[in-house]
């Protein structure tokens, strides 16, 4: 059975509450059930991390390097975190990097993205959604 | 039954025979016929246009306005044409915009699209792959 | 009996269907008939194209090098396309370049344009009134 | 009877002694006649004037609010007054922005208005005839 | 008994009439008033002045060069008046840069101020509050 | 009675030992005390955290998102943390910005703030006694 | 015997009328007929395409992927067209960019070629004979 | 007998008084009789203006169009004002731009001038003596 | 006894097993020994973290104010970490930045250190050996 | 019979030990004998130097004024030496820019050459045959 | 008796010659005898340099340490030479920069000077007289 | 035994003589006798070079391809000595760069070197020691 890590980043626990026309009205919780069980049909085990925490983020992927994949969502960090952009291209897992916003329709600073370099590729726009569709991203990426 | 638009930008046609290091080896008649087969069994009818004029895809866009949703790659273009950029925010029909390579790891100037503001989202780095997510990705937008 | 052209560039042809907040109610036909009507009041026949493609404008502009005046609107390709730019030089005619919006009032990209410098003048902001008002601009610049 | 401002902006009133080549060799005396009749012709009063001076243009639009349109040519202060930017968006009286010469075609620092972002719509490059279109452009839209 | 200046830069006469989802419906009256009030409980005199001419603005600090402190609003002559910034390091009084909204949350050359660097500090955002805060900060700096 | 959070960001617990001459002689302690006494006279609760840590900034932001305003001084992280920008968005409570020196005079870096524009204001230069213009900045913005 | 594709870019087919100072008074049709003569003598077989249109011209290198080199004059769409530049590096055949002038000397946006990091070299400044120049280039190329 | 102008722009009317350190101890009195009595001596007769009003500079350099030279100190305007930069130009009468010090060894902003390309020359970082130098080079342009 | 702090930032940890083309097949830890090994030869006694955190680096600084000397490689947090530039430059303790790779041959944004200006000065480029010479740099700093 | 200067810059006297992936194995000295061989038969005498010295360089263009010709290959120099700019531009002798490598396809700063717009033209990327071309270049520039 | 350096850049040598319409017909020996006799008028001996050679102009510099000032005119090294600028630093002479034509309206890349700064000024535009007046600013530098 | 090159770039024979605040007290020559001394010890020869002179310098290590290692200051030529970049990378010897001062805590304009690139690794702000340090590098580098 495959493993794959969720990391959510700062702030991504707020969903729900925060800014719901920009991000929705579901939960975090609510998000990590649907992704569990898409997951768990497609015989996949999710290991999941939400944390504000730049160093703490590095430090789970880190921890974690047995894994067969990660789906990332680095949320403000992905405008400048090289220190996360080092850590994915150190651990040299297929990782994936989703949004739920589209970032080319926000601020200017939101365009740019310097973790998605050292990914497979990104997906943004489609809400909770492109974590399920980053899910079969990494499967197909893996399995074909 | 809903009708999505699926249109390759420039030096699609190509595909299989250019740089085959970035773009895979299959030709986009086997893009086509895999995505067809894929949008059939969700009920979906698919209106293909590959072309290397500018020109040609706005005219197809405008052309088209009854379908339910647009999935474009539309490679170069993406980088300048404000003229697409137009077309797609006129036709006000959701789109998604895919990318067989990952934009944020080649030359600098791939890096921005000027043709994503105006999309639901994009997807990116997947190979023929990404257009299957683009399709996933529009009939959730559309039937949830 | 003087000849003008008038060149309507990429999208315009979705007048009154797109974005009408920004662009009016108005028809491309309904513009075209308004325009017709002034110009003969003034003794002017004019020759009008719509075209989303940028080369068909340039082979436009060189197959009626014979015309007293051009009106263009030359909508997204007034941000890039040198090819315009050198396309009007190169026919070497009186030419007045109008927009419908104030392009100095929407996105940073559209405040500029390459093609106005080569252009007598440039009139911006007035919904269709802008091209009417070019028509007497051409006049004036003609009889005078 | 409508009433609007016409302001003329710094060293406009060299004009016909200044750069000719540039500007015509048209005095401001005899623009100021040949707008005053036009404007007659159509009922509108119209209260001129020529400043050198950015802090007495704004006191001049303040103290004058009570006007329909503004015709303003602010010359070289287009180009960097904030303050006549905010001032005429303080008023909020349909404004139209005019320029003798095409800025497009001159330094690049002239091709950026600052204050035109605030006004109806610009016309530049047609001479004493860009403060006549500026009328008929208020006019239109005044009374349409 | 201390004495400060109080000067309300270009526009600033249009309280309550401009803009105010921007600017608030208090006039400068009232704001002047409000001050007055504030500064005589703590034994302050105010020497007020509103103009919309960077040199008058100029003059009176110049003319003014025994005062104990100076409280500016230099509104938009902040993003571009070297002459003021000048002025202020001249006369070597103690200086506080008000802003009535907060700069940062605006248009992007709104949030560059050429003016503050001279001054002790600045504040922005806080409606007419923001001229009471600067009355603390200047009593504050000279009186400890 | 009110409650108000006030953080202190990184390297602000070394008050007092560091760079004098820029940041005063006083201590955190110090300036805390002297907070909290001005508080109580208003009758404002105050809970107070210095962090060298974005994540954990972030975290007590979400942790109190019951309070009634934010006093924060992000000290370096105003300059490229945009997950404390997000945060502050996020919690949605009325938040001032504090710096005790000037930011506009100092290394060109410092003059931006990329946390300032989701703050009601921000308020730079007056040493500990920018945050107490803070408390009464946040007092008047909740009481009237 | 080998063929190499000629391709002249937009405006080109004006040339002769367009701008002699600068492109000289040699029409197209001399310019080709030099080349034909010149080609045949070194045993090269030349197939010719002016056109105005983008697509158009990437079509034609997409339709003869089988000749053994380009002498393109991309014209305008050399300063922007990453999609020509795509289709060169596509094709994967020996090219050579030429340019009527220098264009160096002229506007800074045509010093800058988007086109000529994909071709083997680049001759430009020196009239219809930089055709030559880089016709004996690809001969050179092709048999040393 | 010759006249020139000499303007002294914005501030330096404090001169002794302002930052001794960088423009000297000199007042600008002192400065007026040195030139005068160093003009005198070479047949020249000076009209002398300090401004801290763009406007009023412009008004004077239009007032006296008949005189044969012009040395003007601009200051702070120096870097921004296209309006003077205009009036120089307008008036077509030899001038030369003086700074009291270099301009090149102060902050960034100050090296560029936007005046001086409109000027025969510039001289900057004598004190007082870039006026007496000045004055010696409209002599010899005028005289030689 | 002098005593050292060494900082060893993100991803330092995953030396010998990342991208050893670029950082080497030596392990974190046998760096550890070599250094510990040559400081005790020098009578330099070392304190050691390797920490993924921003916040737990400037922490660690903080805490440590006694020590004589820091080697530090601040990894990714060199190239934006304003905060770990504002700790070094609080505690005042001499500082050297090392590097394993040289930052001037790898990607642009790596050129640029943040946090080397606040050091004594910087060696990058000799793998592990560039600790042996940041220890030799800090003990001649003190002992000469 | 003509003369022609050619000019190697600096570093090309190591061609065919230096970085022959980029410029090929062929010495300077082969290159040299080659173009001699070619000019005799085209009747053109050649004066060659090579130099690494900016100033020898500029001597020796100011030496040989009275040459029919210069083919010159700046290298390094081609991107910031504004002396030899100006000495091409002094000497006023048909002048062609030559590069072995093409410069549009290296590092971002070999694309700009500052000595290529004082020169007939320029040619790049088909290693010594540049020359030969350049050679051609001239002759026909000369001879028609 | 004082003694003074004079520099003459590169390409200096050529005056007279090369492009009379922006440096005059006057040679350098010429203006060597004017400078000489003006010098010795005031007592002042003058050792002369002109060189092509960055390298030859700093030698000059740090072997003449013993003289009472420097007139220098850099002409294209203006531009560019880190390596000047550090050389006039470094002797700590009292110098003045000097060139022919006004650096501030020819091409953008004259207008920056990064020698000026280390200078005591800076006087461009009036042919050689402004050695004259470099020679004079020193003279009252030194004298007064 | 080993030969070194030890190149010292321009102004660097004023050392002690200029700026001690940032170069230091020691002369050029007692750094050489330390750097001899100390090479001897590890059974090193040094050659060693100072020149004011780009194209010596070039010269120089042309001429020496025999040797074990290069240690080079640079000097003002690091910043845009883009021959001394080439003639490094030509030589291909392994070479450190060294510089006095810190370059990251100066001008900006320092703070990037292009000769860095090409070297092993960079060492700067040590005065110096840095040489010495270079001496290690190099040692090291060549004998594990």
């Amino acid at each position: 059975m495959e493993k794959y890590l969720v990391v959510h980043g700062p702030n991504l626990n707020l969903l729900g509450m925060r800014e719901p026309g920009i991000y929705g009205t579901m939960t975090l919780q609510q998000i990590n059930e649907i992704l569990l069980a898409e997951a768990a049909k497609h015989n996949v085990k999710l290991d999941i991390l939400q944390s504000n925490n730049e160093g703490e983020i590095i430090d789970f992927l880190h921890g974690n390097r047995d894994v067969d994949g990660i789906i990332i969502n680095p949320a403000a960090y992905s405008h400048y975190s090289i220190a996360i952009h080092d850590a994915i291209k150190a651990v040299a897992i297929p990782t994936v990097e989703v949004h739920l916003s589209n970032i080319h329709s926000r601020e200017e600073f939101r365009a740019k993205s310097v973790t998605a370099s050292v990914c497979i590729g990104q997906i943004s726009g489609f809400g909770y959604y492109s974590y399920i569709l980053g899910l079969y991203a990494l499967i197909q990426h893996n399995r074909s």
